[in-house]
């Protein structure tokens, strides 16, 4: 398996962890002193931005986050990446939904236990908010079955 | 051409079969004895399955099936893959509109015609079911052209 | 770097420099004589093709292209490839909103300056568009901020 394909394979774990809320294994993705800026939410280290993952990601919060496009630069034990982020939020408690896109800039580093995140950034390129009840049809489901949707 | 390339281009052949609705050829994806659970919905074998699909899933009804962040283990001639499904299916004559996403598990299996599919299944991660009707100005059209929709 | 890994960075690079639109960079993309049709809007240059972009897609449109699943098969200096295609176009001024899918079927070239395209288009699968009024509560950011959109 070559460093590309070793960091593809990370960042599809991530984004997976994230999706199911495994909030443990999620946190096996960073390096030690990794940082991230998610257009503007800041975190400093690995536990800050878990802790806010696993606050703000409940049960009831429905995410996807899909990415595309990998565009990745191994240089010696450190690498950078650019993905193309689709992502859609739900709070059914809230009638809230939101969709937009956005360009990751990832660094990673070689740890002696695999690839590991160094620093995740994205910027929108776009972000769409609407509310469930604009349409009076919706039924939304989540992996446990039927939300609190009406 | 690694056999983890083959599996990607086995599903990716069958997700555009799919959605093209060439059955004769979509069977040809799966091995003789090959079974499928999409969310509880089962299958016992290969011609079971793509009669359901041939029978449900007629001209009028447009889907998008894509599929990402393949994670793929090869051990001999089986293979498991994990995929995040991101799903869209319109049944213009009821209004109707389903979006969702699911983690697929699948199994495939190395036949002297190539890798095929052995087990396909996947959980849903969330869907959403909504009314074209709650969007009066929705124009929605297929590869052939305008739909019913009106 | 494989002819097959070279030709998906092109593609990734394609879509990234379309919904910056960074035209200049875009341009470069295409071989000289480069020709295009997407889904019946046709274009005989890369010079035409660009400059459509360019009239098009000002800043005020917002574009997401993403593309999956690539079939690419090369023989000698020459490729295709097939691609899905899934994307989003929003009008704020115009209340428009577009979503669709489309298979790509794409040539390729390698030139002394690496592989272009020498050949893309596309056939639509489906196309929904919408008003954004049709959902009272939409709220759109453009990667600058706010769009107009009340």
């Amino acid at each position: 398996m070559s460093d590309i394909s070793d960091i593809e394979q990370l960042k599809y774990r991530y984004m997976r962890l994230l999706d199911t809320k495994q909030w443990d294994e999620f946190a096996t993705c960073f390096s030690d002193d990794a940082t991230a800026d998610y257009g503007g939410i800041t975190f400093s280290s690995p536990r800050e931005l878990v802790d806010y993952m696993r606050t703000n990601l409940p049960a009831e919060i429905i995410t996807m986050h899909t990415v595309h496009h990998p565009e990745i630069t191994v240089v010696d034990g450190e690498a950078t990446g650019c993905w193309y982020l689709h992502d859609k939020v739900f709070a059914p408690a809230f009638d809230f939904a939101l969709e937009g896109a956005a360009f990751y800039e990832d660094r990673y580093v070689r740890t002696p236990q695999g690839w590991r995140i160094a620093h995740t950034g994205y910027q929108r390129t776009w972000e769409l908010t609407t509310s469930l009840k604009d349409q009076p049809s919706a039924k939304l489901k989540g992996a446990g079955g039927p939300t609190t949707h009406p």
